[in-house]
């Protein structure tokens, strides 16, 4: 019994920190033979492989990143590992093992840390990565995730942001914005449901852009395919918070300028459909509304044929001197700097 | 600009993610050259050393585990390290790296995010781990702390919690049951303050144990020990939910029973005074404190010469098989079943 202190978890069924982690873990034995020990001991242990360790860790907070009105509790906990994996691929490294911790208030039940947990198994699952460990505990209140990802590299693969060099060609996996939408409409319909609940949402013609928001998924494809064809990216990131930010991340830590063609950023027909039902330059939604975790990257000219065939690759510009600023180009022939902030900067 | 989404934090003096990032990490180099990227890229980067990675984490959250009308931020900073650095101690390894998420509610200030950050780097210093990733967020409510640490060892250092065996020695690094009552203490004057609020509260007489609160250590020495003296524990648990617990796992996971010898556990004299004050048993608190983050370590029989010498150890009974159960022998001559549970268990 700990009455102070760090390990208390008396307020879920009376299980006990013990009981709870022992419901959550068991039957998931681990799947990868570099997990030397699981959950059960004072720190888990993982067979190195490669030459380099690769982390990453992230925290979610309920009502800051979440709602859980329209959120259902498997597919936070699925996109939570999601979005920490996305890290460790934009590195170019494989995932091999998480960690999850959680607070969680007593207005949650066993079963709905369940959900939760079986969101993030059936991740575990799609991504061949092991639950190696964690923490569980009560919060006042509300429910906070904190993910931290593992992987094994060689150092050679790594990826950095900051090797692009001028000349270079700037790819993406997938379409943006998209999940930006995603949120716009399941605001709007809690907004419709508050006002009128007996009024169903409309989803259903919005399914593309909700599964986008609510269950995203990690470029490991495109990870396989570098390692497959020897690629090697020359940067790389995730896109987390909109392709803007991304491009002058790359720029910054690369010392470089680089321009990007409006017209050939990858955008989803409902994506364009539901930026205009909104009052949103489609584009805008691209650069700026984030959670897409697709992958950018810049390769040299000389690889431009290796990623020809890439399964979803999509060539949108140019790494360019930094003198020259980070550009878009859009399709209507004007050149705009593209900056982290302004929201409708470029929607007139 | 993110306004979903993963990585919003506009509460703080507007300074954003990114601002709150670098003014909390600038002007702290890597120390370990196995750090090969730190903070500031998708994902951090650790060259491997030896065969294997120890990773451990721990979730911190506000009116759970810490009372910030008690806890100074620079101390909680710097607690929230050594408990996991803990972890990692009692795999017998040592830790390299940590990460730490915080998300924060905007009634903190950029100076008190900062007081907290001073402790955490202090803790780096002292146990001369790099800070290589983390997340910073906002919160609807409160303080929240998730810290991950790593560690990278050889395979055969390794000492899990199952390896006892009958016949082993059970040793503890230090005295039990302070940390405990160090929390009584100011939990105490919390409520003459709370009643009272012109009254000082009364903390010097009782500096030992607040200290054991509030600014614990983890216990690299011994480690180091082990590793110089080429002894290896058969099992190793740290001290985080009391004896009693700790022992039980060492005993279930290895398949043992236990004998401790009340009359051995080493209990500061400060701790038995105010054990008493507070109308407790010095042993209760000892074996259902918690929080001491001692290491409780058995070894094999032959290696007891090995240990006579170590600075600060103690041997305080012995591995039996499980049919014995796991005893306390009590300094009056009773014997008694040691349970995780009742914490008035062995009280009159």
């Amino acid at each position: 019994m700990s009455h102070n202190t760090f390990n208390t978890f008396t307020d879920l069924n009376t299980l006990g920190e013990f009981g709870l982690i022992d419901a959550l873990t068991k039957d998931h034995p681990s799947v990868k033979n570099t997990t030397l020990k699981s959950v059960g001991d004072d720190a888990a242990i993982i067979k190195n492989e490669g030459e380099v360790t690769v982390v990453s860790t992230d925290m979610l907070v309920e009502g800051i990143h979440f709602d859980l009105m329209y959120t259902p509790l498997k597919h936070l906990g699925y996109k939570s590992v999601v979005v920490n994996l996305s890290d460790i691929f934009a590195m170019n490294a494989e995932p091999s093992q998480i960690t999850v911790s959680i607070a969680v208030s007593s207005k949650y039940s066993l079963e709905a840390i369940e959900e939760l947990y079986d969101g993030i198994y059936t991740a575990c699952k799609m991504y061949k990565v092991d639950l190696v460990g964690g923490d569980t505990t009560s919060s006042p209140k509300g429910l906070i995730i904190s993910v931290t990802a593992i992987g094994q590299a060689s150092a050679e693969d790594i990826v950095y942001r900051n090797g692009a060099k001028k000349g270079d060609i700037i790819c993406v996996t997938g379409d943006l914005g998209a999940s930006y939408l995603g949120l716009q409409i399941l605001e709007r319909e809690k907004q419709v449901y508050l006002a009128h609940p007996g009024v169903q949402p409309e989803l259903e013609k919005n399914q593309y852009l909700i599964e986008r928001q609510l269950k995203p998924e990690a470029q490991a494809g495109a990870i396989a395919y570098f390692r497959k064809n020897k690629v090697r990216p020359t940067a790389m990131i995730d896109i987390s918070d909109g392709l803007a930010s991304e491009v002058l991340h790359i720029c910054k830590q690369s010392g470089t300028g680089a321009f990007i063609e409006e017209g050939k950023v990858p955008i989803h027909p409902d994506t364009e459909r539901t930026a205009i039902e909104f009052k949103l330059d489609p584009i805008t939604c691209a650069l700026h509304g984030g959670e897409d975790y697709e992958l950018l990257f810049t390769i040299d000219e000389k690889d431009l044929d290796k990623i020809r065939f890439m399964p979803e690759v999509y060539i949108i510009g140019e790494i360019t001197d930094a003198a020259d600023g980070v550009k878009l180009h859009t399709t209507g022939g004007n050149v705009h700097d593209i900056t982290a902030q302004g929201w409708n900067h470029f929607t007139e």
